[in-house]
């Protein structure tokens, strides 16, 4: 069982922050990651798209046999939050990891989000967050472009920078001291949201609590290196075989594949 | 046959300005308009991924009845440039055209091109330039960010007018005095296109060759009034729903209904 690779799925490239980060965390681990690179992206889809795509990207990994499925894209995410999927190995969201971080490291009980328009608009963060402390004071913000300017590679621009802060600014007229970086693409734009939020603010990225929780859940690999990663997309691109190289560097993964879900 | 409607398709919302122009030259038209917002979008797509989606779409709209297909996409039409796709009715591509007309207008035979990273890829601009004239210089960019700029309504805007520059300046360095937007998304930024290209530079736009191909291949119904559009995509969210109202406006939709291409 503990050779069994974990799944990580992703509508596009955003969740190879988090494979990154499990990978650079367990070098002995094996790792399977999905991209639905045909169909990305998600976050400005309906529930209804959304949730069936899910379950088809959940069918795939069980059927490559993975231990543990992480939903490593918030968009998808937020479906977990509202219906129960049947799966017989751990399933994973994004959201509660961050919500709880968030929560913990607030001192203002003001917090931050900022998300797709998909994930704004299910209230995910929200509930997760108030099924934690229904005392916290929330302000959500969806930000359509920052996942674009993420696959474009524009990770730390001064266009980039005034996007993000056109975005955020209205927020940093409330005292909040924590922002969830509720999007799996907005890791790679740390340095933007840095540079408008100040040290103040503290930014939540999902790792660290998917890191907590896999630990808690799941049978690990008892190796501290030689562990293998897989890619598998619905679509792949020469831009897209960069990204993903440039993403994970210097990880290397061990192959890069091209799948078909239907 | 002239009472069957025009079929349009494009992968999202940019088509629309193409609908909008063809229903207030010809009031008295039916329309039906597919996006396949379910899947948009294409730009970033692999060319044996647009083709499987174009084949998809020809489909559904020669199930509906149309009397002619105008794939108001430029990604899914340089598809049509490479491949004989089998079709009843007239299929035309927005390449042909848009080339036709930059080739006459031009003086100083220099001509621009600017499109989705599949559009720039696939040289079809270049190969129907050349085809008309070979001795035209060609300079091409790939501007991925203007799509989910329009989407996102930031069509007049200092950030947009920004990464408008950022992308065609380099160009303007030569001596282009023609600029076909090769992407039907891109008129709706025509006024950023235009604070940055200025007055010595005409911009080409998809619709009035068209409407010139049309007119020459396709049998129009008799009437100075009283068209219909429906409008049919593949996912509908009501951002999607605000968008379709506000870029045909003034004109009215019949109906706006959701359809499964699978």
């Amino acid at each position: 069982m503990n050779d069994q690779p974990i799944g990580i799925f992703d509508s596009g490239v955003g969740g190879i922050s988090v494979l990154r980060d499990l990978a650079q965390k367990w070098p002995g681990e094996n790792f399977y990651y999905l991209g639905d690179t045909a169909r990305l992206p998600y976050g400005a889809k309906s529930e209804a798209l959304i949730e069936q795509f899910l379950i088809q990207n959940i069918k795939h990994l069980l059927k490559v046999g993975v231990k543990a499925i992480v939903v490593a894209c918030n968009s998808a995410s937020t479906i977990l939050m509202k219906t129960k999927i049947p799966c017989p190995v751990p399933l994973l969201d994004v959201i509660r990891p961050n919500a709880k971080w968030a929560v913990e490291a607030t001192r203002t009980r003001h917090i931050g989000v900022v998300g797709t328009r998909a994930t704004v608009a299910s209230q995910a963060y929200s509930a997760a967050i108030h099924a934690l402390d229904d005392g916290m004071d929330i302000y959500q913000t969806a930000c359509p472009l920052l996942v674009p300017l993420a696959e474009e590679g524009w990770v730390d621009d001064p266009l980039t920078n005034m996007v993000v802060f056109r975005y955020v600014s209205p927020m940093l007229s409330q005292p909040i001291d924590t922002l969830i970086l509720g999007c799996t693409h907005y890791p790679l734009l740390k340095a933007p949201f840095s540079k408008v939020v100040g040290q103040g603010v503290k930014l939540i990225e999902p790792s660290p609590g998917i890191i907590a929780e896999l630990e808690a859940r799941v049978e690990l690999r008892k190796a501290s290196q030689g562990g293998k990663i897989d890619i598998a997309c619905t679509d792949l691109t020469p831009h897209l075989q960069k990204l993903f190289a440039n993403l994970l560097s210097p990880i290397v993964p061990n192959s890069v594949s091209l799948v078909d879900l239907n």
